[in-house]
C-alpha cells in the first residue's frame, strides 16, 4: 500500500479527473448529485448517497447538488442552508466552504444553474425528483441511464473510460473499504462462535461497518442457504453442520465499495465432502487470480474458473466427462450459474447503471447462453482496473430439479455420487483484485481463503 | 402485557380492519405497496418497505404488489416469482400461498389490475415508478398523499380514523419494536463505557436491531452534539464530560415502529449542572405523562411542557418571570424549540405522508408561532393511540446567538447564569406512551429515565 503522503490531495484529484475529462468530451458537462429518497414518509428519507459520477468529480456526498465541468472548470451549484437547515441539521459548511474544500472555481445557488446548462452533457440520477429537475433545466428528455444517446452517449463513454482505471485516491479509498471489510468478517466469524441465528452474524459485521463510519455497499448476504444467490433475509437457526456464506462489502463515505465473500464452516471444521467442494471453488479462485494481468480477457478468466469447476467436479465423481466437453455443454453452470465477477469502483457493479456499457468492451453484448447470460464483464484487462473474482459451487433446486435440464445433463451428472454432497447448499470465495502492468495485486489479502485458515479463523485459533 | 393467546391471528385482524374500512368507504379501494428504490444502480436497491397503509391491510411487506378492498373482502395482485427470480432469491412463496396467510379472498397477476380500478380511491405511495403505475392503471392523475381531494380524500381521512387507535395486532408488534429497542439503548449505555467515538455506540445499537431481525424506524441520532435535533452522523469522538443523547427506534418486519430517546453522561456521571437540567427535562416529562388521558388536549400538554421547562429554567435562574408570561412570550422555546411528541403507529410519525391531515383535528391549523410551529399533534387523544411524549432542553447556536431572538429576550434570560451550564448541549428524553381509558400506559417503561438509574445503566450497575 502506497504511503498516504504519496496519494495527491482531494483537490488535486478531482482537478486531474476532470482536466482528463475535458480531453475526452468537448462539450459542457453537468451532473446532479441526486436527492433523498423517502422511506415511508417525505421526512423518513433512506440512507443519502450521491450518484457515483457525481462523487467521481465532486469528491463529496451533497444532496441536492450539480456540478458544471467545462475544459478542466468545475462550477458547483448548491444552495446555504437555511435557518430551519441549521436548527434540525446543525451548522453546516457554506456553499463558498465546500467550492473551495472541493477546489471548484466557483460556487452559485442552484437556481442559477438553469442558465449555465445550454448544450451540456449529463448522466440521468436514479432518483426521479431529481431526474425531472435535470429534464427541466436542460429543456430536453432525459435518456434511460443505459441506452444514453446523442452528447450524452458520448459522455458515458468518456466516464466510462476515466472510471475503468483507478487513480492513486479511488485505489486508497477502495483499500479503505476493504480494510473494514475484513476487520467486519472476521468479527463475522468470531461471532459465529456463539451464535445460534445467521442475524446475530449479520450484527457483527455491519457493527464493524457502522463502527468505522462506513456503510454497507449493498445488501449483506449473510446465510446458511448459500444457495440463494442474493438472499437478502437472515433468520435461519445455525446448524453445526452448516457452512455460512457471508458476501457483505463496505464503502467509504465517499463512496468507495468492496465486495467480499467467504464460506465457512458454523462449527469450525468442515466436513469431507464440504472440504472437497471447497478446495474446488478455491481451485478455480486461485486458477484465475494467477491469470490476472494487463490485457488478460475477463472473458477468459470465467472459462478458466469453469474449466478448473469442471475438472475438479469430474474429479470428486459428480460430473462425467472431460473438463473440455463439459464446459463446452454447459455442465458446469449448473453448478455455477453466475459470471466470475465484475468491475468494482464507486459502485459494486461498477458503472452497471449504464447497463453493459462499462462492462462489455464496444462491439461485444453479451450471450444468452445459460453459462454465460449473467457474464458482467467482457473486455481485455488494463492496468489500474479492479475485479471481484468470485467462483461458486451451489446446489440450486430449481436448476437441479427441473426435469428438462436434469434430462439434458442425465448423461454428464452423476446424480446419485451428488447426493452424498447433500452438506453443501452454496460455497463462493470472492476477492477484489487490482490489474497491475505485471500481474495482479489481491487488495483483499488480509482475509484468509484456504480451507484451514478460515475454519483457524472460526474457531478463534 | 396481554398474553399472546388474546392476539388474534394476522388473518382475523386484516379482516376486521377491512371490515371497518368498509363502514368508512364507500367505493372500492386499491392500495400499491411500492417498489424498490435504486440507490446507486437500479438493481442496487435500498431495503425495501412497503407503504404503511398497504402494510396495515396486507400484513406482509410485498414488492410490486397491490390489494383492492370491497366491501370487507379482499383481493391480492402480483406475480409470482419468474425462474430468475427463483435463481437469485431463492424459493419464494406463490401468489396463492400469500393470499391464503394473509386472507384475501381472492388472487389474481398483476396486470389484471387494470380491469379492477374504475371508481377507486387510492393513496399516492413514495416511490416515484409506482406513483406513475398508479396513475396509468386509476387513468387519472393522482394528489399529492398531502394534500388528497375527491374520493382519495375520503379515503385518507378514513385510513386516519382507522389508524388513530391501534388494536391488539398493532400493539403486540409496537411491544415487540419497543423490546427490541430498549434492549438496544442498554447495550448503547453499555458500549459507551469503552467506546471512544460515538458511531462505536451506534454500532451496538443498530447491531441489536439487525440481530433481532428489525431496522431503524428511522436515522438513529447518537451523538454528545444533542443541539442538533436531526444529527445524522456518529463522527465526533467522546469526551467524559459528554452528555450522549441516542434517540433511535426499531421497526419490526411487518414495519411497526418505535421512538425512543434517552440522554446520558458518557463518564457514568451528570455533572451537576448536568443532572440540574436533566431533572428539569424529566419533571417536563413526567407531568406530561401523568396528564395523558382519553380526551386530554395533547396541545396542553405541549404547554404543561412549555411551564414545566419555564419554572425549572426560572428556579434554576436561567429564565426570569413567572412561568405562565415566560411561556406566552415563547421564552421556554428558545431551548424547547419543537413539539412535545407525535403519533407513533407503522410510521414514526404516524400518518405524516397525509401532511397535518393526521396529526391535526378537522378544522385546527399548525401555527406558525415560533413555540408552536412544529407541534405535530394537535387532537384530543383517545384510548389505543400511541403518542411521543419527548420535552427536550437544547443550547442551539442559531437560536441563543441571533442578534435579535437576542435582543427580544433580553428581559427574560439571564445570559451570565446560562453561561455556568455550558456543558449541556442537548438532552432529550423520549417515551411511547399509549393512552387508556383511564390513563396511560408508558410502553417503554423498561428503559429507566430518572438520573440516577440511567447513570448506573451507563457504568454497569
Ligand atoms: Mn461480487
Ligand atoms: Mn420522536
Amino acid at each position: 500500500m502506497p504511503a498516504s503522503d504519496s496519494i495527491p490531495s482531494l483537490q488535486t484529484t478531482l482537478l486531474h479527473r476532470r482536466q482528463r475529462l475535458a480531453d475526452l468530451v468537448g462539450c459542457p458537462v453537468v451532473l446532479w448529485s441526486g436527492g433523498r429518497s423517502p422511506r415511508n414518509f417525505p421526512a423518513n428519507t433512506y440512507p443519502f448517497r450521491a450518484s457515483s459520477h457525481f462523487l467521481y468529480f465532486a469528491g463529496l456526498s451533497l444532496d441536492h447538488a450539480a456540478i458544471r465541468l467545462d475544459n478542466g472548470r468545475m462550477e458547483l451549484f448548491m444552495d446555504d442552508p437555511t435557518p430551519a437547515d441549521i436548527l434540525w441539521h446543525g451548522a453546516m459548511p457554506t456553499r463558498d466552504e465546500i467550492a473551495q474544500q472541493i477546489g471548484a472555481e466557483a460556487a452559485y445557488p442552484l437556481e442559477q444553474l438553469t442558465h449555465r446548462v445550454v448544450g451540456a452533457a449529463t448522466v440521468a440520477v436514479q432518483d426521479t425528483g431529481t431526474r425531472y429537475a435535470q429534464a427541466q433545466a436542460l429543456r430536453r428528455g432525459l435518456f434511460p441511464t443505459k441506452r444514453p444517446e446523442g452528447l450524452d452517449r458520448e459522455l458515458a463513454l468518456a466516464l466510462v473510460e476515466l472510471r475503468l482505471c483507478h487513480d492513486a485516491s479511488a485505489l486508497a479509498e477502495m483499500r479503505r473499504a476493504i480494510a473494514i471489510t475484513v476487520e467486519a468478517h472476521l468479527a463475522g466469524m468470531a461471532a459465529t462462535r456463539t451464535a445460534t441465528q445467521e442475524s446475530e452474524v449479520r450484527a457483527a459485521i455491519e457493527a464493524v461497518m457502522i463502527r468505522r463510519g462506513a456503510t454497507p455497499a449493498y445488501t449483506s448476504i449473510v446465510t446458511t442457504r448459500g444457495e440463494v444467490l442474493h438472499s437478502d433475509r437472515s433468520c435461519n437457526r445455525l446448524q453445526p453442520g452448516d457452512l455460512m456464506l457471508v458476501d457483505a462489502g463496505a464503502e467509504t463515505e465517499s463512496g468507495w465499495a468492496s465486495d467480499v465473500t467467504r464460506t465457512y464452516p458454523v462449527s469450525g471444521t468442515f466436513s469431507p465432502t464440504q472440504r472437497d467442494l471447497y478446495d474446488v471453488v478455491l481451485a478455480a479462485h486461485d486458477r484465475c487470480i494467477d491469470y490476472v494481468h494487463s490485457g488478460a480477457e475477463y472473458r477468459t478468466l470465467h472459462w478458466r474458473a469453469a474449466l478448473t469447476m469442471a475438472d475438479g467436479l469430474a474429479q470428486l465423481g459428480i460430473l462425467k466427462g472431460d473438463p473440455e466437453s463439459l464446459v463446452e455443454q454447459d455442465a458446469h453452470a449448473l453448478f455455477f450459474p453466475h459470471g466470475i465477477g465484475h468491475l468494482l469502483g464507486l459502485d459494486v457493479h461498477d458503472m452497471e447503471d449504464f447497463g453493459d456499457l462499462a462492462g462489455y468492451a464496444p462491439g461485444r453484448v453479451r450471450s444468452d447462453r445459460f453459462g454465460l447470460c449473467y457474464l458482467r464483464l467482457d473486455r481485455p484487462l488494463q492496468a489500474g482496473m479492479v475485479v471481484t473474482i468470485e467462483p461458486g459451487f451451489y446446489q440450486v433446486d430449481a436448476l437441479l430439479n427441473d426435469p428438462e435440464r436434469r434430462a439434458n445433463f442425465d448423461g454428464v451428472v452423476n446424480w446419485e455420487r451428488l447426493e452424498e454432497f447433500r452438506d453443501v447448499r452454496g460455497i463462493r470465495i470472492e476477492d477484489d483484485v487490482l490489474v497491475t502492468e505485471t500481474g495482479s495485486e489481491v487488495l483483499t489479502v488480509a482475509l484468509p481463503t484456504d480451507a484451514d485458515s478460515v475454519a483457524q479463523c472460526v474457531r478463534g485459533e
